[in-house]
C-alpha cells in the first residue's frame, strides 16, 4: 500500500469512522434476518468510504461540522452500496466477487440481492430528514431533491444504462463520457455539492465545489480503468480485466493507456486550479489531499 | 364491470386525470431511449391508481387540496409501479403479464426492468421536494421520512421478502399479516396518513386516517386473494391461480374461501366505525366510497 493510501486512512479516520457507527446503527438488524444480512454484507465490509468523506470534508471546509454531514454522508454511501449490489446481478455485470468477498447474489441469492438493494436505497431518503440537526429544512428539501436526480436519471441510473447499451459499441468519446459522469460523476458532484450546501455557502462556492467533485469523480474513474487493466487483484479485491471482455467502454479503449494517463493529469490540473479558484475561507487542505490520493491509489 | 367499478372512475375522473398528467410530465421521455421506454411502460399503461386517489381524497376530506396532495401522490405512485417492475422479475415472482401487457423484463428485458424500477424509486423521493406548493416544509421533511420507511424495511420491501421468504411454509396467521402488512398495508395506510398530513391536521385525525388506510389495504388485499381463486382473468389482466401455483401465503390458503369473506366483512365494519369516530369537520363521503368499492371491485 502506499503512503498515500496509508495517510487517506489516518487523516480521515475520524470521519470513516463515524460513518461506520451510522452505517451500523441504520442497519441494526430487523426481520427478516436474510434480508438484513444481505443489506449488511452490501454496506459493511469496508470500501474505502471516499463518497461520503468527501462529502464531510467540504462541508467541514466551508466552515460546516462532521455532526451536519454525517447523515447525508450516510445516506450517499447507502445509494452507493445499493447500486453496486445490483450492478453485479446476473442479468447486469454479473461479478463474482467485490471487495475481496462474494457478491450479495452469491453470498445470499438473486432474489434477496435485489431486494436488499431496493431496501437501502429507499431507507437512504429518510436517513437525512430522519437524522440532521442545525440545517434549514429547506437547505434539506433541496439536498433531497438533489439526490434523488443524482441517484436515478441524472446520475446512477441513466450512467448504468448506458454502460450496458453501449458494450460492443464503437468506443467513443462522447459514450464514454456519458457513462461516466452518470456513473460516477453524479454522485461525486454530489458529494461536495452537498458539503459546501449543508454548510450554507452561497451559490458560487456551491457551484465550484460541486464542479472540483465531479472532475475528482472523472479522475477517480479514469484510475480505475486503468487499475482494471494494470491493477493488482489481491489489493482491489475484485475481478480484473472484466471491462475488456465484456466490451466495456472505458478509457484505456478510447484512448490508449498512454493517452489516458495524459487526460488524468490534465484533470488533476483542472482540480488544482479550481481549488485555487475558491475564496480563501474556504479550508482547501485536506481537499487537496484527496487529489493526490486519487491520482495515486492502488486501490 | 359492476357499477361501484363504473362509479369509481367517474367519481375520482379529475384526480385519476391529474396524476395521469402529472406521471407524464415527470416521465417526458429522455436518454437513454429503452431505460425511458421501459420505465413508461411500468408506470402509464394504466392501473386503478387507488393508492393516489387515497391520498388525494384524503387530503380533501380534511379541508386540503387535489393540488397540494398531488406531488406526495405521484411519488407514491411511482413507488408502487417500481414495486411492481422488480417483483414481476425472473428471480422474483417471475411474472409475464401484468395489466394485460407483457410485464416490463418481458416487454424489454431483465437489466432495463431492473434499472427501470431503480430509476421510479430513487425519482419519487425528489418529486415531494421538487413540486409541492402551500405545505410547510418540516410538513415534506416528516412526509419524505415516513414515505422511505413505509416503502422499505416497514413495508414494501420486507412485506415482499417475507412473501418468498415464507412460500411454501406452513400458511399460518402471522406470518400472512406479516406479508400483507407489509405488501399491501404500508402504502395504503401511507397514503391516507399523508393526506392527512398535508393537509395539517392533528395527531388524532391523522392517526385514525392512518388506520383506515392501513385497514383498507388489508381489505384490498382479501379482495385480491379471492380474485386469484376466482376472478376474470380477461378483468384482471393477469395470470390467475398463480399464487397457490408458487405455494404463497394468501388468506384463502389459511381461513378457506368462506373464512376470508367473513374476514373481509369484519374489516368493513372497522373501516366504517374508523370512520364514524372522525371529526363532523372531516368529509367522509368519498372515503365511505372506497370502501364499497374495494369490497365490491372486480379488477
Amino acid at each position: 500500500m502506499t503512503t498515500t493510501s496509508l495517510s487517506y486512512k489516518t487523516r480521515f479516520e475520524t470521519h470513516i469512522t463515524a460513518v461506520q457507527e451510522c452505517l451500523e446503527e441504520i442497519l441494526t438488524p430487523q426481520e427478516p434476518e436474510v434480508l438484513w444480512a444481505a443489506m449488511r454484507h452490501g454496506v459493511l465490509n469496508g470500501g474505502k468510504r471516499i463518497r461520503p468523506v468527501l462529502l464531510i470534508e467540504s462541508c467541514v471546509a466551508c466552515g460546516g461540522t462532521q455532526q451536519k454531514a454525517l447523515p447525508t454522508a450516510c445516506a450517499l454511501e447507502l445509494i452507493h452500496c445499493y447500486s453496486l449490489i445490483h450492478d453485479d446481478l446476473p442479468c447486469m455485470d454479473n461479478d463474482d466477487l467485490r471487495r475481496g468477498l462474494p457478491t450479495v447474489h452469491k453470498a445470499f441469492s438473486e432474489d434477496m440481492a435485489v431486494l436488499a438493494g431496493d431496501a437501502l436505497l429507499a431507507l437512504a431518503f429518510g436517513v437525512i430528514p430522519d437524522n440532521t440537526l442545525d440545517v434549514p429544512d429547506k437547505v434539506l428539501l433541496q439536498v433531497i431533491t438533489e439526490l434523488s436526480q443524482a441517484a436515478s436519471i441524472k446520475g446512477l441510473v441513466n450512467g448504468q444504462a448506458d454502460d450496458i447499451l453501449f458494450a460492443n459499441d464503437l468506443p467513443d468519446e462522447e459514450r464514454l463520457y456519458r457513462i461516466h459522469s452518470g456513473k460516477t460523476g453524479a454522485l461525486f458532484r454530489f458529494s461536495t455539492w452537498a458539503g459546501a450546501k449543508l454548510a450554507e455557502q452561497p451559490e458560487p462556492v456551491v457551484s465550484l465545489l460541486a464542479k472540483y467533485g465531479e472532475t475528482l469523480g472523472l479522475a477517480f474513474q479514469i484510475v480505475d480503468d486503468l487499475l482494471d487493466v494494470q491493477g493488482n487483484n489481491a489489493l482491489l479485491g475484485k475481478t480484473l480485466g472484466k471491462d475488456e471482455a465484456q466490451g466495456k467502454i472505458t478509457f484505456p479503449a478510447v484512448y490508449g493507456i498512454a493517452g489516458t494517463e495524459t487526460i488524468l493529469k490534465s484533470h488533476i490540473e483542472t482540480l488544482y486550479s479550481i481549488l485555487d479558484a475558491l475564496p480563501t475561507t474556504i479550508q482547501t487542505k485536506n481537499l487537496r489531499f484527496l487529489v493526490e490520493f486519487v491520482q495515486q491509489r492502488e486501490f
